[in-house]
């Protein structure tokens, strides 16, 4: 199989996969379950990632991360905002 | 930096922010929060990463999917033990 083909549709999968966690926060409005200092090193771990698609010239590493890291910032807004509650 | 060293440091972060999730699990030994759906979703992708770090030959990548596949197939276990309690 074509590789950026393969890495596209690797990244979409563990792209949706972390949709429901998104939206499960947003609509409780509840975010105990996450804890904000691993969202920080999750966000270092993926940019790190994207920096490293960017070294190498790989779209889909850069695609996948970014969209990762991404969610996990509205996640880590999310943090904040519902845990002062 | 050395993309290699780069590619590791990025699959340990990301590897790390994984852990608390697994422990919390088996902790409480209460998966309830977790998707079975989602965790199958996200194995398939991230074998394909693997997959994809063969076809590339990029080490970092297969390590660190590999180590998330193995994480989440024991997500997916205690899924399916904790559950049908």
């Amino acid at each position: 199989m074509n590789e950026n083909i393969l890495g596209i549709i690797a990244g979409v999968l563990t792209s949706v996969s972390m949709i429901p966690q998104l939206l499960k926060v947003l609509k409780e409005k509840n975010a105990d379950d996450l804890s904000w200092v691993m969202i920080l090193i999750l966000i270092s771990g993926l940019s790190l990632w994207v920096w490293y698609g960017f070294l190498k010239n790989e779209l889909p590493i850069i695609l996948s991360n970014a969209f990762a890291v991404m969610v996990n910032i509205i996640l880590l807004i999310c943090c904040m905002i519902y845990k002062n509650k």
